[in-house]
């Protein structure tokens, strides 16, 4: 790739997202489309502009961004998105404190230095960009520089530089993500997850007694005072099944309605009655009347769920229930405090918010789990390093070049100086984007698959997976699957550490990645801001599919951030921009602009369009953190390489410290802020509540939807087999 | 040394031990030395012989150890005791069930073995034993197995056969540990410790509130209906100081008093006044009436302690404190929940036995408890390495031949067949024996410097400290110092691996460990038994020294059984059967009978004589535990070295496998027992009590001694300052 190339992609990328920033300050005006730019504001039953004063222009979503407090995000979307912000906003921080330092320092150095380079330094270093003539860029960088020249103190002490500013950053970001976590739980608000806490493997039940009574003996002897009621976790699988059916049905039932509704006040006023066929997928067999068939099924199905529901409160009791308190402080206690003698039985762990318990992953066994989340690390493994193959080959055959050569038939076209220029810019790099939105489902299929008890951490555990398939694959993989077809012979000959052939690559993969941040950040974002996909969804389904109001509401529901990719995106740009800061600085205006747009845009889509299915009250955050460590420390071991390979035998011996700072930097953080993020500390739980919490709406939030009774007489059913108020049976021996 | 000299030392040994034991019957038959002999059976109020059928004859003893049960053990000397014989049983389980297959099975395939030794071989496995002739044992040995040879299999086996033998009885004793701890904690006797909790690092109380206040509204805040009430931790050095003194004349007086009194019933009936002198340890100066001299010391102190007293109390408080629960699940329950958001404050743990607190140690800050930590690790690390050395030179300077050579005055008396023959028999290991006994109070100090809470905690960490000090000085330092004078160009030609050379040296040291072993039974328990030193000092102080009962009493308190020195002791002994096992199974006796003479002595100590000073409900096992699996492990790392010495290409690889299963294991362990022993379960916490707790005894047992008021109006002093019975303050937000 060629400097020209480089500029084009820079310059076509920003002229698409200033082309979709307008387009998105025009159609966001639009009334017709405010359920897709502004459904959080809607579902909050806000006005789309309401407390913004000022008038629509291209720019006002920058302003009302830029004053928005953190208090205004926890307000509109929760602490997690607040926790992110933080994430965004110290990643930015070190960039920007970064480069103050760096780029005016780093440029000049490697700009001014007489390089007469060797051969071997020059065939490792250049040697994917010898084949173009990317000189300009290639002066400003690292590789410039000559073997064992004292310019390099300058580039050690930046490399200094970043580990501490990355040191103090985090460790200010920490704190302040601590508090707001602390705050969030502390609030006077009656969050009804509190409350509550999950008890898993509990052994078998005493000859004699019901697993509800032996649960509730065990309970009420340690908690004689604060212990309110329990609820055995069921195996809902065939109930919720026909609970899913019965739901369809009510819905098509609905969407007849409201289209035999329309059909009258067009011409016949009678209307026309909607058809359907009993068939796959109402397709193929008999045509019936929709109305009066799926009226029949769902009477059919009503009294089948009742008798499925009663036979699985009754038979289908699990080893694991979850307990209620009725106060704060015992359940926190009781969520961090050993039951049993044994760690294997009468595990208790904290509740999640009932909407996200994964409620079969619950009665999993200890060891059941401990054996599913090594086999499923291992199988993660497998699939992070079967991919590199591909993804090796992926980027040495989409050069241009490599094209040309296998797939000649391609060469009339692709000689075309435009398209020749453009595939030159983006062939690699979009590659590399379709073939990463592959994974993420998969990853998460496995992490609830390990039995994980709630969504929230399904995500995380997919987050992390996903980081380390990004790290590995695309930063690792690139870069040397880069220089393994140029110098696969070299390095057959003489046999190298991984670590130093990572050195030697980088400095040849760094317009790479240039232009792969560029083209995330004003691509990506701008497609984020303008919401075209969403657009043309919403309307496509208004007016071809939804009749009801309800399917509507469904059409333009906004889902959340999805921070199971964005994060380790996130993360993937950071490994990128930190490991090339001191080797190649031009990167970090790249990152600045990445995270600088990032915060803005995302500021304005948390404000106002996306809305968290989950609150894990910042729970995200020691993720996060160990990971921006992670990338750190793989950035100071690998300009531990290369200083070694630039021969700079005074200096590269004091760069082995700096991974040790970020062990001993890791180890104080975890010992004093973990816990806190793992527990909620009593000292929070303790804060006084706004209201004495309603303990019977508490317990009804947990019965999941398809237990629910239609018939109102919801509590004598539970009461039957699943609830507490039964004699106290004591549990003394 | 030679055969000759090996049985000689065996021989001396066995008689030696059977001299001490027809001793001890014979002494401890006389009523006047029951003290010395049956101590812990006087302090209970129990007649020595209460309960024994048996007449007095000389294996009575024997009878009466063999017949106890563990219920026994535990009711006369605790739960840590009855933990230690779990220890020596399962070790001796071990090597047992280990010997019936290992000395069939090995020493026929040893002994049958046509060697064509190999030279570099020969050179290395008999070293030290080519000097001498010690053909018969060494041909018993799996260095007498040629290279390669297909008899190695039956070492592999036998191998493995060791390691599962330990995993099995270790999990069977880790499980009935368990079991012993959570019976001890449930008692339904009221243990004044379980209803107590320690609070550190106490952050500052905020402007207005006493430091009490802000403690007392803290916890009233989080356990409004259990919390009883705090004693704020104060710096107690110089009331202690002005206590100790005052004691001190307290017992002069008593003394004085005694000897007043003995002097009347004599010749004079107005006695003798006795007299002091008021100089330096009542040697020098001024000639007084001992009586009137105490008496007025006595007079001054007291008001001087009380004033002490009150200003301690008031002024002297620190940042930590004993907070009281009037049940016990509360207290369990605390002391493992996070109190505040970071770890470094209000950091609450279980509370040790009052007895055993270490005061000085509580209000030390998180941050400098971390700091000394790691400090002393440093220094004991440094300790260990530079004991090395010395060691290292006496292993072998103390050889007859090196004596000769060095100190040639001694020849002429070397010369002598006997003393040559004791000489050569017992110099190297009395060197050794020696020299450990330095090192146990140093390191106690060092752990109590950490920052330890309690006594029993304290010990624990010397022990584990000089485990590491034993097996790297004392095995693998006489090991290899033995062959380093020998073979050391040889390794300096050939730098090797330390567990190569570890491996080549182990056959070679063979001899040395089984005397050392036997030595160490026969003489250590046989003078362990007839406590000839406790009863000559007890006999000379009741001659000389004791005037009043109270003297008396002292002079045979029994102590404790010493675990700090003991457990490593005999772990010492653990590593270096099991490291040799399979080299030389002939060791497996040896160890058989350590363990075993071991478990019969101490179970007639401990029923008997030792009176155990602390209480830690079986927290060593952990630790005995954990050790003995890093001896297994130190085995199967050298069984691997060895096994690859002897070029035994198809097996070696097999034992790889026997570290992975060892970690496997440990880990498995930890996870299902270890929380139990760190914390109280609260399943366990919550049986019913026998009577309702005495709380304010409860509190009172923990007012340190030099802050007991004389008076009597103890709770109006404490009231004043360290309790809880203010005003309710409020601690909402």
């Amino acid at each position: 790739m060629d400097f020209s190339s480089f500029l084009t992609s820079l310059g076509t990328s920003f002229i698409l997202f200033l082309v979709l920033m307008f387009l998105f300050t025009w159609l966001s005006r639009r009334p017709g489309n405010h359920p897709v730019y502004y459904p959080n504001r809607l579902l909050k039953g806000l006005d789309p502009y309401e407390g913004l004063r000022a008038p629509r222009n291209p720019f006002a979503w920058i302003r009302e961004a830029l004053s928005s407090t953190e208090a205004d995000v926890i307000r509109m979307s929760g602490v997690d998105s607040a926790v992110y912000f933080v994430f965004l906003s110290t990643v930015l921080g070190i960039l920007v404190i970064s480069g103050v330092i760096l780029l005016p320092v780093l440029l000049p150095v490697s700009a001014t230095a007489h390089t007469v380079i060797k051969a071997a330094v020059a065939a490792a270093a250049n040697s994917t960009t010898s084949q173009g003539s990317f000189d300009d860029l290639d002066k400003l960088s690292m590789g410039h520089i000559e073997e064992a020249s004292p310019r390099l103190w300058a580039f050690l002490i930046s490399t200094y530089w970043v580990s501490f500013v990355t040191y103090y950053l985090l460790w200010k970001a920490y704190k302040h993500v601590s508090n707001l976590r602390a705050t969030a739980l502390m609030s006077p608000e009656v969050r009804n997850e509190q409350f509550a806490v999950i008890v898993r493997d509990i052994p078998p039940a005493p000859e004699g007694q019901s697993r509800k009574e032996h649960v509730d003996s065990y309970f009420r002897a340690m908690y004689p005072d604060t212990f309110y009621r329990s609820m055995i976790v069921t195996d809902n699988a065939k109930v919720n099944e026909i609970y899913e059916e019965l739901q369809g049905y009510k819905k098509k039932l609905a969407h007849a309605e409201a289209v035999y509704a329309l059909s009258k006040t067009t011409a016949k006023p009678e209307g026309t009655k909607p058809t359907t066929k009993t068939g796959f997928l109402g397709l193929v067999g008999q045509k019936v009347d929709a109305l009066e068939y799926y009226d029949k099924k769902v009477k059919e199905l009503v009294p089948k769920l009742e008798a499925e529901r009663k036979a699985t409160l009754k038979d289908k009791q699990q080893c694991a229930a979850v307990i209620f308190f009725n106060n704060r402080v015992t359940a926190a206690s009781a969520a961090q405090s050993l039951h049993d003698k044994t760690v294997d039985a009468w595990t208790v762990m904290d509740s999640p918010q009932p909407h996200q318990i994964i409620w079969s992953n619950l009665p999993k066994r200890f060891y059941t789990r401990r054996i599913r989340q090594y086999t499923i690390y291992f199988i993660v493994f497998l699939t992070i390093f079967f991919y590199m193959i591909p993804i090796g080959f992926v980027s040495a055959l989409t050069t241009l070049a490599n094209l040309e050569k296998y797939l000649p038939f391609l060469k009339p076209i692709v000689e075309q100086t435009t398209i020749k220029t453009v595939l030159e810019a983006y062939l690699p790099q979009i590659a590399l984007i379709v073939f990463l939105a592959l994974l993420p489902k998969f990853l998460l299929f496995l992490s609830k698959q390990e039995g994980i008890p709630s969504e929230s951490h399904a995500q995380r555990a997919a987050s992390g997976k996903y980081f380390y398939f990004s790290v590995l694959n695309v930063f690792i993989g690139v870069t040397i699957g880069s220089t393994l077809f140029t110098t696969f012979k070299e390095i057959e000959e003489h046999p190298n550490s991984i670590v130093d052939l990572l050195a030697k690559s980088l400095p040849g993969s760094a317009t790479f990645f240039l232009t792969f941040v560029a083209l995330k950040f004003f691509v990506g974002y701008g497609i984020e801001l303008s919401r075209i996909i969403p657009l043309l969804v919403y309307h496509l389904q208004k007016k071809y599919v939804c009749k009801s109001e309800n399917e509507l509401r469904e059409a333009w529901a906004p889902g959340d951030l999805g921070y199971a990719t964005r994060i380790p995106g996130d993360m993937l740009i950071v490994t990128i921009v930190l490991c090339y800061s001191v080797i190649a600085p031009l990167i970090i205006p790249f990152g600045i602009v990445y995270f600088g747009l990032g915060w803005l845009v995302l500021r304005n889509q948390v404000l106002k369009v996306y809305v968290p299915k989950y609150e894990s009250y910042g729970r995200t955050w020691p993720h996060m953190y160990i990971r921006i460590m992670a990338s750190l420390m793989l950035y100071q071991v690998t300009m531990l390489g290369y200083f070694s390979a630039k021969k700079f035998v005074k200096g590269a011996p004091l760069v082995i410290l700096l991974p040790i700072f970020s062990i001993i930097f890791i180890l104080v953080c975890n010992e004093k802020f973990y816990r806190s993020f793992a527990f909620t500390p009593l000292d929070v739980a303790c804060r006084e509540l706004k209201e004495t919490p309603n303990m019977e709406v508490i317990f009804k939030s947990y019965v999941p939807p398809c237990l629910h009774s239609d018939k109102g007489d919801d509590e004598d059913q539970f009461e039957d087999h699943a609830l507490s108020q039964v004699t106290k049976t004591g549990s003394a021996v």
